[in-house]
């Protein structure tokens, strides 16, 4: 017996695929849409159909973006040589919300996981090196997760750095550990980036 | 300065319109389909942009459904004599997946709320007046939510159908007060509707 309908068990299947959301949780969201007016949906439907035809990555910091080099990249007033390091783009938007940091980005787009197959090669991290060889940076900054695989990350980045000509800091400490940075308050995460420490 | 690319700004305002979905949790989902593959994307876009053109109330209980009459009305092995009233979609889906009942549903899509405006004509209730009087109906088993707005609206069904020429049952106790009948599980769910108790 057939109680839900294909069409809604389709949507069902594909919202659960998004991470936290359970196969109940996709129920009740697809329920949801479906009781609306049938113009949320088709909003929303041509929100995610138009998503990766506009956005791309910056060449040179690797952010979710529609034009190429970003916002950021591209923002004279802004210092280049000032680099911080994050794991993902949730992470840039948080710190971009402290107002308190005026440098550019570099996102990894990951952190080391071996257990989930991601090394070093999986990560924007020959591209890290490829932008200190070019010779702005001045300074990395970076600001991994003080998870337990954001502190590998760092670690790992640390050493191979080690040599390189660049000033490399970290956040200091404040943010609580285990904490993702993306949840940090941002008065919490504010004093973290005006008080970074010397990495090496 | 633009730190969310506009594309995907909306993308997040549109998820954030879903319940219990805040902007933080939308930005997080937003991310994570713009770093899949495109093609899941694209995939999700089109369950919601066919799911209102393949579905429609079943015109006799109201279910979502792909044809009209649903499956269950259609089913001639189910008892049509014995009508289940429950607030939501999910509500049936629940009580379907305890393969306790057997006889047909009425879906009043939604619950009593006057703070929210919602009265007795915003409900599927003079839709089930007009079934109970269509005389097949032998037994009401009202099985809204043990929630304050849930039990409002069994008390005024009770009220309302206290001379109807049909008997009137409700979920036996052994749901937990407060909570949503979606979320009991299905044991708990099959034993209240076996020992249902009569209402009037
Ligand atoms: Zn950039
Ligand atoms: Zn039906």
């Amino acid at each position: 017996m057939q109680v839900i309908p294909p069409a809604l068990d389709r949507l069902i299947d594909d919202l659960g695929k998004l991470p936290g959301i359970g196969r109940k949780t996709a129920t009740r969201l697809a329920l949801n849409v479906l009781r609306r007016p049938v113009g949320y949906a088709q909003e929303l439907s041509q929100a995610l159909a138009e998503l990766h035809a506009s956005i791309q990555l910056c060449s040179c910091c690797f952010a979710f973006s529609e034009s190429d080099p970003c916002g950021i990249c591209a923002d004279a007033r802004r210092d280049g040589e000032l680099v911080c390091v994050v794991e993902e783009p949730g992470d840039l938007m948080a710190i971009e919300k402290t107002a308190s940091f005026r440098g550019h980005y570099h996102i990894l787009h990951g952190v080391l996981s071996p257990i989930d197959g991601i090394g070093p090669d999986e990560l924007k991290i020959q591209e890290l090196i490829a932008r200190i060889n070019s010779g702005t940076v001045k300074e990395i900054l970076i600001a991994t997760s003080s998870t337990v695989p954001g502190e590998a990350t760092a670690s790992y980045l640390i050493d191979l750095l080690q040599n390189a000509p660049v000033k490399l800091t970290r956040l200091a400490c404040g943010i609580p550990m285990g904490m993702d940075i993306k949840y940090a308050d941002r008065h919490t995460l504010a004093r973290a980036i005006e008080s970074r420490s010397l990495a090496k």
